[in-house]
């Protein structure tokens, strides 16, 4: 049964934290920074925003803060597991996405990587309320969320670049990434409905093939041929993607939802552990959730 | 006090009807054609999707019925008033816009008639669950619809060629339309979130101005200089715009919101009848609604 | 269309105020009682908790805070108008209702009045967050409130002396009250249950016939034959009623319901209003809200 | 991930069924009773409400049906573990209990038995739309539900003779319950608040204690020390109780909290079979669920 657990201060905590072997950090950015480098664990995963970005400058652009660890920032890798399973295997210091790139990178790469997609990519994106924190706030108040729907930070949110990053990295292309937060009156999921121009000459099942080819063998990121709702991955630390060609106008949309505590967040930095600990990759990682 | 009216068969009504110098119909599409063409009242406004498309082609693609009234067509006048004012008050049959054309159409057209942008234009819109009807259906269940969040039919919604209809026919341009539409967890609201290729040397003073312009005059629609959410419209027949120009991509964000009941219904519907009928336009219309 | 609007501080305002030949308060409790009673104004309304128990020890054993202006509360009348009309017409200085005990104490007063009811009545009503005032916590953050119920401040919650004053003050009994409170996922509304043994030999029809009698002539009070929602009066100052005699364990049920920001404040306020300042009582009151 | 599963008509698997050691039914209530007593299976778990009751008459008074198995009745064992353990071990077909009746009963019957309670127990109760099926219906459509509260069936639910029926059967006293049903808009969850006379000379802690033994030794029922909310059992097989003496009335109140659609139903259906079959009774039913 659900209770809140009693908050304890970090340095009362440190000497226990000094005797784990892996340890799960979800400081918030700007503090992540300062405390991780010092730990000696043997794997470290942090789920803050800190050491996503390989560019300090990139980071500080968007966060809006100095970065005050320049020199851990490459000892850190970018936990996506489907994309970068082997860098995650051999590392660390692994640095768990956040939520929106996690459902973003996962549609975009097979549309890049496989060159069907041209020019900017455009990433509408919804999140529910627990993305934003459990720090109560007006904007977080349930007679403000209820029955609301807003886009917030239009292209400012720091979730561009890493969106970008993570795509460049895995399909060593140079993308930009158009994207918009949303808040739905929702406590869980993000759904992010990814659009792009098809390139000349690509067609729709080529494009189809792609991505279910780029996932085939995925345990936690299934292909469906209908538009995923965020409820069904409730719970759970699945991915699911869904395609649709638009020949008419010339462009590929893109559906992914994901449970923003799972997979984009717990889950996933579970996910991360079990492979830089050399564990089977799916432990402890439900695959079915809470439905209805 | 809300309580539900008895329903009575069209037959029964019929002569009560004929007495009227007004009619608003809420008849469904298809239904709609079969009645509307017989009236002989000073005024309809149609409220269906049967007469906003003027191309009976067009309309059997995307609705997937035939047109039963073709040579009716050509009557009606296609009824966003900021947009065609004009035309509606010398008109007496006008087909009242959908929902999303409403939102999306009032975003992109200054858009397009100032040239500041080019290529399809993406719309990803969201819809509140009472755009779909009162007919009980599975995925309107509460226990459905509560906590999630989804698109439904990517690049085959019957709105989409409503916005390109309403957008070329306002702007004398020929552009395309990528829609996808969601439904999210609440009752009201149209939310949409436009996207356009800024064309080269276009300022992103000059794209706040057009829109700023456009709408200066208006009653009902207003600019505001942050993201408006749905619930700020909530029960008023308001729309809110807000442009971003995103200089680093080279792209125009637009968001627009109306309650889809309201501005995007039958908040219209009002506003179409008080211009037909020489009326204030703003006659029994709110711009203050219910928050929260 | 709703937008927030700046907040200034009292000291700003003083002179404004001054000006103002009617006040509506709305300081939290505890501070209304150190600012009311040094106003002149012709008509001043409060719609905290401070002046509406006419005992300033049942004040201070309920809200647990000293009551600092003691003598000032005999000046004042307890504004719920359909059980006190004739007392607000002559006073300028009024108590507006809280929430709860304007829903509980339209449904008890009949019943204990005509004598039908006996012993303690059991009254479980439930609120929507925005009786919870605008203020962020962590029980109003929307992920923790969203698919939630729970009671609070169980027999110890400030209303259930003022349930018990205004039934005592309004049928000269003394009755007692078991109030609990609950709180839905939900932004507005009222719903109250009220259950009460009912005295030997009171006939079903008896019951319905005082709950109807007491408010056939009310323009905001309305006795329906099937259980109302709290929707059904959402945006209206109206208050719905319906009365069950469960014969089989001889007690009497009545629901009632309302809009906690309008009947249960804001819109009682102004219906306070109309009659002190010998207005029609239902002006600027709207008895239709918004569904869905 | 969630996906729904081809439904098959009940013939067509009557030959898997039959090679079934233990059998789960859902069938609606009047479905049950005409299939149920021709199965042979070793253990058959009714999560209809056809069974539960012992008495025919009963049934047939608040369902409004004939009962057409009524020799059958007297195989049936009332399947509330905390209450009726020993029973359910040596019985092959038990009757699951109803969401409300499991909620309410675990808090009526320390009160009763320990003769802590006199009269009439009110018990005042919420549930999610999940209790209400999966069938579409207009009172189910979110549109009508979000943002809406009320009561339903008053005096006239039919769980109301199986909360007495449970009762007095583990009580072995003759105990009247007056019931009010609300549907709240939330999916998930039960919340029973109980409120009874407190028998004169019994004092508080003597409740508390009664009620904390009677689950001391439980898996899934806990006595928590403030108002529990139905989100912290949300996906748990988790009763939480919890108890307040109102001195000043004279009442005792129990506020109770399950999920409808575990502990109230397919997870107390494991929990009977596990008990049926001789196996650790926790076994696949988990104690934490999904928070937030």
């Amino acid at each position: 049964m659900y209770a809140d657990l009693p908050l304890r201060r970090l340095d009362e905590v440190q000497g226990e934290i000094a005797g784990c072997r892996l340890v799960f950090s979800c400081l918030p950015h700007g503090e992540a920074m300062s405390v991780l480098p010092d730990l000696e664990n043997d794997v470290v995963i942090d789920l803050s925003g800190d050491f996503r970005l390989d560019d300090a400058a990139t980071y500080e652009r968007w966060y809006g803060t100095e970065h005050s660890a320049v020199d851990a920032i490459e000892d850190w890798t970018y936990g996506l597991p489907e994309l970068f399973r082997d860098d995650i295997a051999e590392s660390d210091r692994i640095a768990n996405p956040g939520c929106y790139p996690t459902a973003a990178a996962l549609a975009v790469v097979p549309l890049v990587s496989s060159d069907a997609v041209e020019g900017v990519v455009v990433v509408d994106a919804v999140s529910g309320t627990s993305g934003a924190g459990r720090v109560p706030k007006p904007n977080l108040h349930f007679a403000h969320v209820a029955e609301n729907f807003s886009a917030y930070r239009i292209a400012h949110h720091q979730h561009t670049p890493e969106i970008e990053y993570a795509v460049n990295l895995a399909t060593e292309r140079e993308v930009q990434v158009s994207f918009t937060a949303h808040l739905a009156p929702m406590v869980r999921g993000i759904h992010a409905t990814v659009s792009a121009k098809l390139r000349d000459g690509v067609a729709a099942q080529e494009v189809h093939a792609v991505i279910e080819d780029a996932y085939a063998a995925e345990d936690f990121v299934t292909v469906v041929p209908s538009p995923p709702s965020t409820k069904q991955v409730c719970g759970s630390n699945m991915a699911a993607l869904h395609v649709v060609v638009d020949e008419r106008v010339g462009r590929v949309i893109v559906v992914s939802v994901i449970d923003n505590l799972v997979k984009g967040a717990a889950g996933q930095a579970v996910q991360n552990a079990n492979i830089a600990l050399g564990l089977d990759e799916t432990l402890g990682l439900p695959t079915e959730g809470l439905y209805p």
